[in-house]
């Protein structure tokens, strides 16, 4: 153990918090109280603006830019190694793509040993979650969650990802569907959610679900793609029997309901 | 216009809300303030009781047996009729294998207009997510929840939604693995993801997350059946790149990390 280590004379912990879509009453105690109580607080800036209201005097806010997932984790790594309490936040579930799982391969890339520092994840509302309620309740039966970012994936896995699961009729959530540069994908998705369904099967996009700029279309498989799509939209697609009443996306259980 | 409807002069409310994994600290400020705020609370007993700390005084709670869904979604849409505010609980998210769906279902087969009553789902920490949190970082990569569950859908489209998620390496999640007569399905689902990952795939059996009887076993897709599991366990299945160190499952989200 290195003597610089021991002053603080506590093991150091790591919060790895979701923080949902980022309206306060969508987040969990839970996680409030960790955001509260850690010493230092470690996020994408946009979400770090939106929990402003949770901060402590005295705690030390770091907001990074949206790239630096690594930076971020290495920080906060740091800093728990160092005795101190850390907030890592990701927004929706910081187990869902989020921040829990990089920092956590990287603990084990340095052999840690499980208990220090103390990791604890704390889960939150998920994108997916939260598109789903604002449009009703197209998550009933079973579903996935592909992303469209190839960044750190090869899409010739996405690719099959896809078609599994419009063959086998999941419904399913599109994360990170486009971006400024990457818009071929979303296309092939659609062609490929349009070889095994209708192309009426309702389409859901959700944007900022429940802050100030929401923004939601509930439209069509055929239709989805003449709307504006970013990489903040979550797309819901509907399985094979998902169908939308007066505004309201809805995959039956298969109760007989009548 | 039935005139024994109006006496109450103002529209129904039907909030569908998810209590997530039933401690308290684990259930959105808005799902809170609907239960607090209802005039009527609907629910499975189990849940109900997990969440009486939050009743007010004068509320009429309604808390009936598992196996009747049907007749709890037509209770809440009656009273919200009569221009009730009624709060329909579900574990975990109401809008994943919840309540929401049958009671909008039903809405929607009775003629609902999408404003009277006015509709809400209020999404909550799922058992996928409680689970997940519990044992690491398993969902940092694409992922799919099964209901095992052949009550409402045909088995045979299940077998199909194992395999492609099998093949497409998808995470899995598995809901209602077994119950006390129906222990067959998931030692069929095991035989699926057998046929496409290794036997030493680490497998996560939670139950009652977050719960005073939380029970958690980290084990692997050879071995997993050896070890208890009912209607309330949440079996998580890795991908072929899921690992664990050191007690944590971690799915590797693709990161260069050394």
């Amino acid at each position: 153990a290195r003597a610089d280590r021991k002053y603080i004379g506590k093991p150091g912990q790591l919060w790895l918090v979701g923080t949902g879509p980022g309206r306060l009453d969508q987040i969990t105690p839970a996680a409030k109280a960790a955001i509260s109580r850690a010493d230092v607080v470690i996020g994408y800036r946009l979400y770090i603006d939106l929990i402003r209201p949770l901060f402590c005097p005295g705690q030390v806010i770091e907001a990074l830019p949206i790239t630096q997932e690594r930076q971020r984790a290495e920080r906060a790594i740091d800093l728990a190694n160092w005795g101190l309490s850390v907030a890592v936040i990701s927004s929706g579930d910081c187990g869902i793509y989020g921040m829990a799982g990089l920092v956590m391969e990287m603990l084990a890339d340095q052999g840690w040993d499980g208990t220090t520092p103390r990791v604890e994840v704390m889960p939150g509302i998920s994108a997916l979650q939260a598109a789903a309620a604002r449009v009703g309740a197209p998550l009933m039966h079973d579903f996935c969650a592909i992303s469209l970012s190839d960044l750190l994936t090869p899409w010739e896995i996405i690719q099959q990802r896809l078609q599994a699961a419009a063959q086998a009729d999941f419904v399913v959530a599109l994360y990170n569907p486009k971006s400024k540069t990457r818009t071929e994908q979303i296309a092939i998705a659609q062609k490929i959610l349009l070889d095994h369904r209708s192309e009426d099967t309702p389409v859901a996009l959700v944007r900022s679900a429940y802050r100030e700029d929401e923004f939601i279309v509930l439209t069509t498989l055929r239709e989805f793609l003449n709307h504006p799509v970013d990489m903040l939209t979550t797309v819901l697609v509907g399985n094979r029997s998902t169908l939308v009443h007066e505004g309201a996306m809805i995959t039956p259980r298969g109760y007989r309901v009548s």
